[in-house]
């Protein structure tokens, strides 16, 4: 089995850099949008024959050296019982921001999403056959708590910001329910056999310093705890794009992996992040939309910049973008793969 | 005159800490709405009597320590002759992103655009008699290239990023030729009378450190010392929001204060910057949807990160939100006038 991922994520010795892709499943591959042309957002999530062959498509297509559930960082707040529709920007049926939105939230356990969900896991590991870690993730609770507060995606997130500014006790209350249901969605996939998780703190980056520490934090921590101890071998990668300077908190939060975005350099990151963790990143996802020249000069430079880290797993900064010529994608494994051997 | 504001930008001693509000003419007061449904937002940047109305009423309203010209970032590139349509999001009648129409742009220098504006400066100027200072600014130059080469706001900016990592040259002669109209355009201004610039850099969080030198921090640094050598004595600001891990380049681009944004503390961004410039920022926008305890709290709080700075200006760490209430901006600047009498 290729462990190369795992490995790097544990500080562990490498013959040579993992490397996986952010929406490594995404539009960018024709057989992805094949795929899509067919089945709904949700039923890619949920469908466990169709989840399985569009995560497998980047692991067959460009040789990443892990694969990730293909899932919604959302499916928490739907195992509670909030209708989403996927198109696939999430729009809510309805935001939680009232005591009473938050108080007929169901608890998350037993929802047969997570069923869904588990019963892909289980078929992914089947057909994986060994060949690369499977990674699973959640939104963390933060971002969730976004999401359900604006009611989807939102440019100034002002009703979360109400909230956290004007209640911030229905806040907490709603982030306490959250943290919850992440754990539970994460609990349930690690049973099912994934390998790895990240949590994704994709709102975080909104918060100043002091209300990182007050309303993201501590709730993140506490989902890698549980994390921990519902299987203390598998490495836990937190991301918070946007986010670098809070890196020094990040720091604190207990992953054993730090995400970490283009915005900042991968050297900086790790002098404000010390020896803790092993690094995730960082290659701006817009590199792969110009020249294969300029993709492999700044591989080589992300390379060099991670050389004496803990651990480090290739990656973007970011998602990848949908615009991407496949071919870029591949240009990218490939140069890692070319200038990393030890 | 109240010229507190200016002079905190250079460093001198104040008896209390100024304070504007970025957008403070703006949707959260009702008596910018009244103007708006009568006024499209490009007549209220062009015609001079309206441009002044606006521009006077967050200074009559809330008592603001400076007055910013109600106008867009993106004039510059009208007055090279792209239309745009202010909804008040600017969509553009052509994107800019091949030789051919790079070349087909006019010089900015003699647009009548440019008379319109420096006809409301001067309006502008006779009826503030002195009561506060008044702000001229533009977008830098790499700012309105991503405009540009996206035909408006975009959400992933990958026609900049396609040719910046496809096609360098084709980009830096965009660039070379927007910073000449931001040149003028600014130099326009300040024969007009404005008293203070500053320099928007909205887009350069996107960039990496390496790419923000390459693209976006020369032209910027250009724009500034062509302001200076029209006038040595007004004070320049830049602000790039979202760019807190570029601060340690920010501080080399040559202007006299630094916008801070509201994610990092400005404390921490006095360490990177240090005694280089003034500081302007940050508190949280998000926080004036909140209680006034809260922004009492947070006021407070950012005071003493500033104390002993070369110079501080109170302002908000990105543009005011239009839900904000009215009475909580007026709460913000009471509470800067409170607690920072020295």
């Amino acid at each position: 089995m290729n462990d190369l991922f795992l490995r790097a994520c544990l500080g562990q010795p490498v013959e040579r850099t993992p490397v996986w892709i952010m929406r490594q499943a995404g539009r960018y591959l024709p057989e992805y949008r094949a795929v899509r042309e067919k089945h709904s957002f949700w039923q890619m999530c949920t469908v466990p024959e169709v989840c399985t062959e569009v995560t497998l498509q980047p692991v067959d297509r460009i040789g990443v050296d892990a694969a990730i559930l293909f899932s919604d960082i959302l499916v928490p707040l739907v195992a509670m019982g909030v209708e989403i529709d996927f198109t696939p920007a999430p729009v809510m049926g309805r935001t939680l921001r009232t005591e009473a939105s938050i108080d007929s939230l169901r608890p998350a356990d037993d929802s047969p999403v997570f069923g869904q969900v588990a019963d892909a896991i289980r078929m992914l590991r089947r057909e994986l056959s060994g060949r690369v870690p499977l990674i699973g993730f959640a939104g963390a609770p933060f971002t969730l708590a976004t999401y359900a507060a604006c009611g989807g995606g939102s440019r100034s997130q002002s009703e979360i910001r109400t909230m956290m500014f004007g209640a911030p006790k229905l806040a907490h209350g709603l982030l306490r329910r959250l943290t919850d249901a992440v754990i539970a969605s994460l609990r349930s996939q690690i049973a099912a056999g994934v390998q790895a998780i990240q949590l994704f703190d994709s709102w975080a980056g909104i918060l100043s310093a002091e209300d990182y520490e007050a309303f993201a934090l501590p709730y993140a921590r506490e989902v890698l705890v549980a994390v921990k101890s519902a299987d203390p071998s598998i490495p836990r990668i937190y991301f918070a794009p946007g986010a670098s300077s809070l890196l020094d908190r990040i720091g604190t939060v207990g992953a054993e992996v730090t995400g970490i975005d283009w915005r900042i350099p991968l050297s900086r990151a790790r002098e404000i992040l010390g020896d803790r963790t092993a690094v995730q990143g960082n290659l701006d996802p817009g590199v792969l939309l110009g020249s294969p020249e300029v993709i492999e000069e700044k591989v080589v430079r992300i390379l060099a910049e991670a050389r004496g880290a803990r651990g480090h797993v290739m990656n973007l900064g970011h998602g990848i973008l949908p615009e991407t010529p496949v071919e870029n994608a591949a240009a990218f494994v490939e140069a890692v793969r070319r200038h990393s051997q030890r």
